[in-house]
């Protein structure tokens, strides 16, 4: 099996850690390895590290190619500009050498936790076999395990093999509302879509020709002239995967993945996951705090220092802090656009 | 007149701005002038820099020449060790020149904030003639303008000169408790007590040798043998001149100070008398705020970004950042005794 890692991404809800220039999936926002490290890391054994493939953007692919020393630096692709997820993966399976595109490509976000990586290896095993032997298109979805309306889900159908949990997938759903969520969840046939796919190369660009043309057509102009792909890929079609190639067929599967997956979404959602500390308090770095409840108290560099304060996100970096209420991490943006509105487009 | 202004203060709480190598009096909290030069700025004309003398500590000396250039170096004094106002005051006086001892010496804190400097001015000139007319010991106590309970007071006696406001000082009073500061200012007979005081330096040594001999002793043995200076002088007793001197005597004087005073005692003080914006926000320096309501944002070094919050105060240097509430800041002190106890003391 062969793995294609996205880590294109530049997401701004981890600012100030977060930078255009070092997005989430490089950042080892728990210590130690880096998000995208952790992704590669947890396939060993079932895929090596030459057999990953990561496509990620030209302002980050040196930083890439130094957290993976392992990857051979030909497989980590350098987009010229993002065009969401449908380009890039035909774009990475078209760089894959012709005898190669019989096998089974996972494709796997640079930017998602996963606690229990066991777990996570063995339906992506499962999942293998099934996508090779009936040359099926998977997605692997996230078992519930709340109400959450900040993702998307997989609703299901048919039960195909009751040993494994294999499902018909019948549609994408955007993220529902709260009573949504809640009869979603309670239903049982619904899982949170994970951006997890898997086929057989071959399959997939085939499916691209039929359902996505333009891409396909894109793509064979940049194998034909590679040298012009700074101006031909940045005209592809921006579109997911998802809604480019998944929704148009009926014939997709899932498993349910149950291992502890979380797609870190905000600092909120950071802190909902790291230990926290007799007060309810999650700290990272030097920290010093009297007398605070529930916190996220995160140095990056020196020191965060509170005293009395309650359901507060606080981060530093050494240019920059960031306070902001638990609840009402998803409005970093805001702070982001402001940092844009001012000028002060070196913090970003 | 000659100047004393006491400047060896090593407080803590405008920390992390303020350092134990970087008190409250060297730093610029507003901008421009530092407390300290704008305590020596403010007494042009009345006194020039060339009469004004400096008691400071060894640490702090060399800042302390550095922001004041036009006072003599050899009026600029290094205490081995700090041993509170009496000592460093006698010993002061004792460093001017024995024909210049005649003269009234104005004692000035370093560290304190005026707004009105011609209001200031024109008290203290007064002072200066009756102080020099009636060989008098005077302080200049503040008119209070609300029941604080941060500050000493001074309780006042008889009414001597209707035309200045000129009263006797019955006693000194620790800081109060709420409902006694309200009936202090609403007496009309408390001033605030500033810790400025008058006299003739030659008048002031007698009443140290009356009320301190173990202070003046010292300070004889000292002058005898100015090269043991780092032994005898942390070995003099430690005590303020209000409690060490003025709380013994029955004749002395003060006027209303009315001129806009503040200790600057907390980070909630100085928020106190910056402007505020539209939402009651105090910011300094390079601040993004979004929807934040009366809090003070500052940032020394970097930016500091907030979203959602009300009430606190944010200060971020370099190397660290604190939070806490406004209503709290006097608890600063824990914070600092925290750094203390991890072994941070690079942060102090």
């Amino acid at each position: 099996m062969k793995a294609l890692v996205l880590a294109g991404g530049s997401g701004t809800r981890f600012w100030p850690v977060s930078r255009r220039q070092r997005p989430k999936q490089l950042l080892s926002l728990e210590g130690g390895s880096s998000l995208l490290q952790a992704t590669v890391e947890r396939l060993a054994p079932l895929v090596d590290p030459s057999s990953v493939w990561v496509c990620t953007t030209e302002a980050l692919s040196r930083q890439v190619q130094e957290q993976l020393p392992l990857v051979p630096e030909n497989q980590i692709l350098a987009e010229p500009a993002g065009r969401n997820t449908a380009p890039a993966i035909g774009w990475s399976l078209r760089s894959m050498p012709m005898d190669e595109r019989d096998e089974v490509v996972v494709v796997l976000p640079a930017d998602h936790r996963i606690e229990d990586h066991d777990a996570f290896r063995r339906t992506l095993e499962t999942a293998e076999r099934i996508t090779r032997e009936g040359d099926r298109v998977m997605t692997l979805g996230v078992q519930p395990v709340r109400p959450d309306t900040g993702y998307g889900y997989l609703e299901l159908g048919r039960r195909l093999e009751p040993e494994t949990g294999l499902r018909q997938v019948l549609r994408y759903k955007e993220k529902p509302d709260q009573a949504t969520a809640e009869r979603f969840v309670a239903s049982g046939d619904y899982l949170w879509n994970a951006g997890i796919f898997l086929f057989r190369a071959k399959r997939l660009l085939e499916l691209l020709e039929v359902h996505q043309p333009e891409i396909a057509r894109g793509l064979e102009a940049i194998e034909r002239r590679p040298e012009q792909i700074g101006d031909l890929y940045p005209s592809l079609p921006s579109i997911s995967i998802d809604f480019g190639v998944m929704e148009h067929l009926d014939d997709v599967v899932t498993l349910p993945l149950d291992c502890g997956w979380s797609d870190l979404g905000s600092w909120d959602a950071l802190a909902g996951i790291l230990p926290r500390d007799a007060n309810g308090n999650v700290t990272k770095g030097e920290v010093i705090s009297v007398d605070c409840q529930d916190n996220l108290l995160y140095a990056e560099e020196g020191i965060v220092a509170a005293l009395g304060i309650e359901g507060l996100v606080v981060v530093k970096t050494r240019d920059s802090v960031l306070v902001v209420p638990k609840d009402r991490t998803q409005e970093i943006r805001d702070i982001v656009a402001a940092l844009e509105d001012n000028g002060l487009t070196p913090l970003l």
